[in-house]
């Protein structure tokens, strides 16, 4: 059976290969996204783990927006606008492709930060937009290009990870977010903000979203799987419930709803009284681990190598002289170290810098050391040829 | 900002609106197609709900295809040939999902069975396919129609639900499914064979699936909704590799994998000792429901109304003389019965026959009696109009 004309400009994820690649335990894994297993809040999840025998009605068809008392809880928490509601998906992911799928026609402009997120251009690749992207300063994205882009190409939406990107780690400046906001009002572009990393921020003090500056032009989409677990398989969408209606039909047909007795495990989670505590820990933790990482890369990096530092999330992205980092990341698998290549995060890979994004979520001190070693060795024998 | 295109012609289902008018209490609902909430087999999954805080591994991030364990599981419960696969999915219903969107391109041809299943039309409606159908007999769909059909209109698949089809609760005889997988072969045909309510016979033996006599030109499709529980949101979805990987691949964009926790409870329940004689319950309750009404309706209808007897599954289905369902429908609710009209079940709701859903797995006898005696008075009221 031929498969549909969407997916064959769709690469399987190299990600997912080199993470494959990157599970065998001889292999220190920089590659991946994944919080560190060990800080799973099960502690706290216990408690409605073995309550959930008692709520029958989880066990049955739930509504398509999301569990009742979790949306009441998710629209204190984030404090949303009178006029705006909050749907559950399979995780923001799903968030992702049901705004792709409302929203997207074959064709219409999508604007992204170069580089992006590789799930968001995976879903956009899907519903086959045209996918245009403006270059990121250490601010966040350059606004001049951005204003040019809205002003000549009339796009649909502007998808950011405005805090802790990835792969970039950058987080934007309140005048970027500002301007940002105002620009998407005086062209009428939505403003997509995806916010996995905020509760991830282990320096500095929490920046206002970039929707606050713009909430009825925006949706924002969060996820559970950074603070609670991935394996749930929750996030949230926000925005005007004009937005939100045509994702929750596209839901109907996608899996009718998310999984009910996930749903109450994560509220009782989020209303356990030691859950701040919980993300305070993740944090702190997340922060020994980035700092090992960058003052270990600083004191043992070739010179022509740059490395930004970053206030939260999981990712650096290390700069490198123009080389090729495919060649790179196959060399250093073969040493023992897995890293992801830069031209994967770009609709066009051509327009790729040379860099490597390293996550430190999920190693040891001891491997992060281990891995700088081998990292910084390897670079002074590839760049110097 | 304006819905994409492919959603613009997506009705919000009647489903749903009618389901929500029925949660009334006052309501007696044979509209939704619920299973009965006290036949969900908790006990069976509390030790591992109880167990789950001590498997951390299934917190993490999982495989896009699901959890290695149950895929095991299911290959030798499925008895799958050795060139098939099977993949986990967040509901049956994003297995439909993934099929339409790794495969139909718009305009391209699904053959589909008059009436059909509503989340099919949804989904194949949200990649514009151009959804052709065949008349029901009561063996199944007629043969001479699908085989003209599958010759000039040189479809991409046909999409069934041969055991008790939804909703007219039609069980396809063995003759029928060797013709329809002969004419598959013959004609280049994927075969789309959903079957959630295949464990749900009460009366005679299992027939072989129409697949089996086809198997390397079919996609099966599974639920654990009608013999576990629907909340849990997990499906199954089988064929040659080949035919899954695409599906993967646009599961990875959809929501990265199904709920790891709910992949161990459901593999917990599958082993339980138990399980088999929890559907054997299931099956004797839904066939006493299914005879109560059945003898009810037979003793009250007025004569000019046809209902067809079933072996297994949720629903009956009622053949009216011509008369405006949803006008129907909508006394009968004021009556305080929920019903679904036929028109809501027809890619083209004009050739729709006259009929009623009635569902018989969410309501006491008491209920079904009841519910028959207010439907026989409007009827005879309506129809005498």
């Amino acid at each position: 059976m031929e498969i549909a004309q969407s997916l064959q400009q769709i690469q399987s994820s190299y990600i997912r290969e080199i993470l494959s690649a990157a599970s065998d335990k001889n292999v220190i894994s920089l590659a991946g996204g994944l919080p560190d297993a060990k800080t799973f809040p099960i502690e706290l999840m216990k408690p409605t783990l073995e309550s959930l025998a008692d709520m029958p009605e989880v066990f049955q068809y739930g509504s398509t927006a999301g569990y009742g008392p979790l949306l009441t809880h998710l629209t204190k928490r984030f404090q949303l606008p009178d006029n705006h509601s909050v749907m559950v998906c399979t995780g923001s992911q799903q968030g992702l492709d049901l705004i792709a799928r409302a929203y997207v026609n074959p064709g219409d402009t999508v604007v992204m930060e170069a580089p992006s997120y590789l799930g968001a251009m995976q879903v956009f690749g899907l519903v086959q937009a045209n996918m245009v992207t403006v270059s990121q300063t250490e601010l966040g994205p350059d606004l001049k290009q951005l204003e040019q882009c809205f002003k000549e190409q009339s796009p649909k939406m502007f998808y950011a990870v405005p805090d802790f990107h990835n792969p970039t780690g950058v987080c934007w400046a309140i005048e970027t977010r500002k301007k940002v906001a105002q620009l998407c009002i005086d062209y009428g572009v939505a403003l997509i903000e995806d916010a996995p990393y905020r509760e991830l921020r282990f320096s500095g003090e929490a920046i206002d979203l970039v929707s606050d500056f713009c909430p009825d032009n925006s949706i924002v989409l969060r996820s559970f799987s950074k603070i609670a677990s991935p394996g749930l398989r929750l996030g949230a969408v926000s925005g005007k419930l004009s937005y939100l209606e045509p994702m929750i039909k596209v839901k109907q047909g996608a899996d009718l709803h998310s999984s009910v007795p996930m749903q109450a495990l994560l509220l009782g989670l989020l209303e356990n009284d030691n859950f701040d505590q919980h993300i305070d820990n993740i944090r702190a933790l997340y922060k020994q681990r980035y700092q090992k990482l960058y003052s270990e890369l600083e004191s043992k990096l070739p010179k022509n190598c740059e490395l930004k530092s970053v206030d939260g999330g999981m990712f650096v992205w290390l700069t490198l002289p123009t080389c090729d980092t495919f060649d790179l990341a196959k060399v250093l698998l073969s040493k023992g170290v897995a890293v992801v290549p830069s031209p994967v995060f770009y609709p066009n890979a051509d327009s790729a810098e040379a860099a490597l994004r390293l996550n430190f979520t999920n190693s040891t001190l001891e491997e992060l050391e281990k891995a700088v070693d081998c990292l910084a060795a390897e670079l002074k024998e590839f760049l110097g040829k």
